[in-house]
């Protein structure tokens, strides 16, 4: 058995993963505040919880063995087995001596080395990978990434995660730092983001930037809806947009159109360097659903330099929810890039 | 032997190679104009006259053969071959078939079957590719590219061309399109280039970027002396922006040093997306040498995200020059992707 964690800038989640099928077992989630020692203890209580839980099903099971049952039989020989590994997914640039070198999202821990703290910690070896690397792992093997040699996975949260599978190969690059697409910039004049950097993508289609998009209009007498809602512009967000979206409202759907072509502009830039034939959208920002889909889509055709010429791109929405960076963290831990 | 044929956009160069040492036996070039029939023509005539001057080759290496000259006696050899394939390497959308779907440089040839009509012409097997992605199998295997498994190769000229090993593999993509990272946009409401894209990267930062930044210093009165010898301030070009930048003419200085920022602004965008540990610079400004190298170099340490977290990338010039293309291309047909 595997334990895969995914670590965001919020929470820690941890996923029990039966490598050779990709089957959860079993899960847990904490917080991910503090800093590097207190993370470490944080991840060691998860991977417990998880060998005390598989003990408990073990137990059970070997009952149900008793009683003759064969599916509970054979959960239990899995069960019954160790944790062999702990696959770490983590926000920001790790490398592959396990060091998170940076993260703006994480600056408590930059350069904090949680591989090998972890390690010595929890008992077996660590692998550490990069969040939005390991679920892109986790979707060509188990999700909306199957059956392409060539596609993206693009994660609309608080920021922008990607990572590519390229002529077959998910690719990890010189340091195991591919696939900081949100960090692209694309408008060189434009906002300067929290990175310092000016008009990085992840600035114009994140998660956040949906939220941001809504407070702007809302303060300009475009969204009176999520005014009226959250009391005052400043208090809409991206749960606001949404809801108005699913209720048809006319103005959360023009600022909705105008965020879709945001994200196509970023997966067009991809497309013209990569020449992926499939985008796989995941993150928060999945439950709009085909909207989300269908309007990536439609301004990514009108984009997408030569897309005339072009067989079309198929945009997908992702399969495996909050689970793949978890999920993939164990598929990287068992050998599976 | 193969022969290896470079189609730009004013001129077809051809060489004959030598595909298991990569040494160049012959070379011819000839004008890129016309349609496609035309075109098909023209290498044609390429092919024969290499083909020709093998023969003759042959003829005196046999001659020398029987005096007992062993270096000219292996030459001979080698000579006597036939020619087995031709690779053509294309700017614009090539496709596996051997059709050029989409080229803004050879607007004549879109959707011509080039590959089968040459195969047919010439009589032997035609492989068809991207000519940037030749040249960067050319420089990964002979060239500045050798040695590492994660570079990209960037050629400045009419536009931007690249083209990438990652993960030690040489980038095609999903229809063999990848590297067209000249059309990434770096800057949403930017100018309008002759793709229609709003600022894109080639836009500030080819080889006919530099001359336009020439000509806009000219025009405002920042580049005296491009004006003095140009006549007018529409009549400079980057050979004058050059030619002032090699004497330290201190205007020179500062245009070049804005553009070495628009080209690393754009490398940038490459590393975080890639994770390139090296960067080859090639094309026709390549002339200008380590000023070059050394600008973008200095700029990428400024644009980079997390640069001081990161190994340093190292920015190189490319060492094949005018052949990388053509090279690259007999490579391809060689099977040596």
């Amino acid at each position: 058995m595997i334990v895969g964690v995914d670590v965001g800038g919020t929470n820690a989640r941890a996923l029990l993963v039966d490598p050779e099928t990709g089957s959860v077992l079993g899960r847990h989630r904490t917080s991910s505040a503090g800093d590097g020692p207190t993370l470490v203890r944080s991840i060691c209580v998860l991977v417990e919880h998880l060998r005390a839980e598989m003990a408990n099903e073990a137990n059970e099971a070997n009952e149900a063995n008793e009683a003759n049952e064969a599916n509970e039989a054979n959960k239990a020989n899995k069960a019954n087995e160790a944790v062999d590994a702990v696959g770490l997914g983590i926000a920001g640039l790790a490398d592959r001596s396990g060091t998170l070198r940076y993260s703006p999202n994480l600056p408590h821990l930059t350069e904090f080395p949680i591989g090998p703290e972890l390690a010595n910690a929890v008992g077996v070896p660590v692998t550490v990978g990069n969040d939005a690397t390991a679920a892109t792992l986790a979707e060509a093997r188990l999700g909306a990434g199957r059956g392409s040699d060539h596609f993206g996975l693009v994660t609309l949260g608080t920021g922008i995660g990607t990572g590519f599978v390229l002529d077959g190969h998910l690719l990890e690059g010189s340091h195991g730092f591919a696939g900081e697409a949100g960090h692209m910039v694309v408008d060189a004049h434009g906002p300067t983001h929290i990175t310092g950097q000016q008009g990085p993508w992840e600035y114009f289609a994140s998660g956040s930037a949906l939220g941001r998009l809504g407070r702007e209009a809302a303060a300009k007498g475009g969204f009176d809806r999520g005014l009226e809602q959250a009391g005052t512009a400043d208090g809409v967000t991206s749960h606001h947009l949404i809801a108005a979206l699913s209720d048809d409202d006319a103005d959360a759907a023009s600022i909705f159109d105008g965020f879709c072509r945001e994200v196509a502009r970023g997966v067009a830039n991809l497309v013209v360097i990569l020449d992926l034939e499939r985008i796989v959208v995941g993150g928060g920002l999945t439950e709009i659903g085909e909207p989300l889909r269908s309007g990536i889509d439609h301004h990514l055709g009108d984009l997408l330099l030569g897309a005339e010429h072009r067989p079309g791109v198929e945009v997908r929405l992702a399969e495996l929810g909050d689970d793949a960076g978890a999920l993939g963290a164990a598929l990287l831990a068992a050998g599976d890039a």
